[in-house]
């Protein structure tokens, strides 16, 4: 069993630290996908989007397999398929498993006692629906309710990435203004500090990259064994030196996701065509300029 | 269009304030329900699973529909068998419906900005896969990660159960020690002022049963337009009298929800036979008892 945290450092070394996300939104797919959903209504469209949906998640991962270390699985934006959507959902997880790619599924679950296990066996368990390397997780119904997902690091080798610190409008007031930021920060060196002697444990962070650069600094040094997941990029407006605080000196420590900015065309001439064309090709390419922009300012 | 608090105080009037919980587990199946899962691993026992879930559920949908106002379904029970299990959890909304009980999904999810609108689709909406009345949310990511949600109390009359207070070890440090829990009740108070002029608005709070009694008062007068949702009744320790406080004077503002104590037998003398032998009438003789202590406790 390779752990998620030597997996993750082994495709870093080979790809680098972008993360491409996968949120499939039925009006933005190819048109050759998106023309069998014209007129469409309740389960009947459910069935069809899920199914486009799936043949462009899988394409995501045909084009981002050699570029990426990781994909980010929104599990809301299949989750509004309902059974259908939960299909695809399966059909990706599956398709990143076969490339190679390590596949984070975003879903924030957040729960108790035996519902949390039952979270955590949907999301992680090798024997499980998805099987993710790793899961975002909502920590407010406190320390112990993690415990069941801490357990598939330990006996798994599964990551997690904790909400900590998001850049949402209005996010500072219950993360930072009551010090819960600071806390769960606490939890998560703990965990990892008992879990590795040294580097980086499994246990990550969600921290925005549209926060301010002082704050990420603080977060980097207050957390060093501590993977950030770094949402923000691009279409959510980072740049790619906004994100150097996530990374600690040797440039490590954090991975940067960019959702809509690789996978979708902007409203710049020829993109709309050339993704119609071949959505493939076009994703790979953004894909490697993604990689590559990232790569510049880690150098 | 009845909205959600209407409709709930409809359905208290006739039934009383209990919510019976469906955690569906397969190991405490009736017999002839459990029996086609033997042997069975990976998809073809996740199929075989959810189908017998499915069952079940609609089962305890027809125990329950005379005797209690809501059913509080837990989707991470249905999720964890993936696809199939979602389909099991849309037929269980879908009887729901029909029977005219009030569906409340445990869902505990909470997103920003497009993700969020999409989990709202999922579970909310009227051409959504589960159509649920209310749903339950968590507030790490701010209070306009729940605007969403709320723009569904309005448009669709639906309801809200937000996490405020979980009785659940270790809840304090993150709840009430940082001064969280008292924000977001002033998030959801101002909500439910502006949306309602006076009564109870459609933005209600997880509040634990087996807190203490001085707490569970300070929230029911600091939060006088918020319904509450109160898990933890019976087997997981509270009594009828320990929720009492959750209540106003005239005896409403709360709900009280028991799954397990009303759904599945202890191992009392012929409790699991009785079970086993009509597990709908089983339940039903439970949801009436339920009913009746509360009630009692009110009276």
């Amino acid at each position: 069993m390779t752990a998620f945290p030597q997996a993750l450092t082994a495709a870093i070394a080979l790809k680098g630290p972008t993360v491409v996300g996968i949120d499939p939104r039925p009006e933005q797919l190819p048109g050759s996908l998106r023309e069998g959903l014209q007129g469409l209504t309740g389960r009947a469209y459910r069935e069809a989007a899920a199914g486009a949906v799936s043949t462009w998640g899988q394409g995501v991962i045909e084009a981002v397999r050699g570029e990426a270390c990781a994909v980010k699985i929104q599990a809301a934006f299949f989750e509004q398929f309902g059974a259908p959507g939960w299909e695809a959902l399966e059909a990706v997880c599956s398709a990143a498993r076969q490339a190679g790619v390590l596949v984070i599924v975003d879903a924030k679950r957040g729960d108790i006692g035996s519902t949390a296990e039952a979270y955590a066996h949907a999301l992680l368990d090798v024997d499980g629906p998805l099987q993710a390397d790793a899961v975002t997780l909502s920590p407010y119904l406190g320390r112990e309710s993690l415990s069941p997902f801490l357990a598939r690091c330990q006996s798994q080798g599964k990551g997690l990435f904790v909400l900590l610190r998001t850049s949402n409008p209005g996010s500072d007031e219950l993360q930072v203004e009551t010090g819960a930021a600071e806390r769960i920060g606490g939890w998560i060196e703990e965990w990892n500090t008992s879990l590795v002697g040294e580097g980086y444990g499994p246990v990550g962070a969600v921290v925005g990259a549209t926060l301010q650069a002082e704050e990420l600094s603080h977060w980097r040094s207050r957390l060093p064994h501590t993977p950030f997941l770094v949402p923000g990029y691009g279409a959510q407006g980072a740049s790619a030196s906004d994100c150097r605080p996530c990374f600690d000196g040797r440039g490590m420590g954090a991975l940067v996701c960019s959702s809509r900015g690789v996978t979708y065309p902007t409203s710049e001439a020829g993109e709309e065509e050339a993704y119609d064309a071949d959505f493939v090709a076009f994703i790979r390419q953004n894909a490697l300029r993604f990689r590559e922009e990232i790569a510049r300012s880690l150098a």
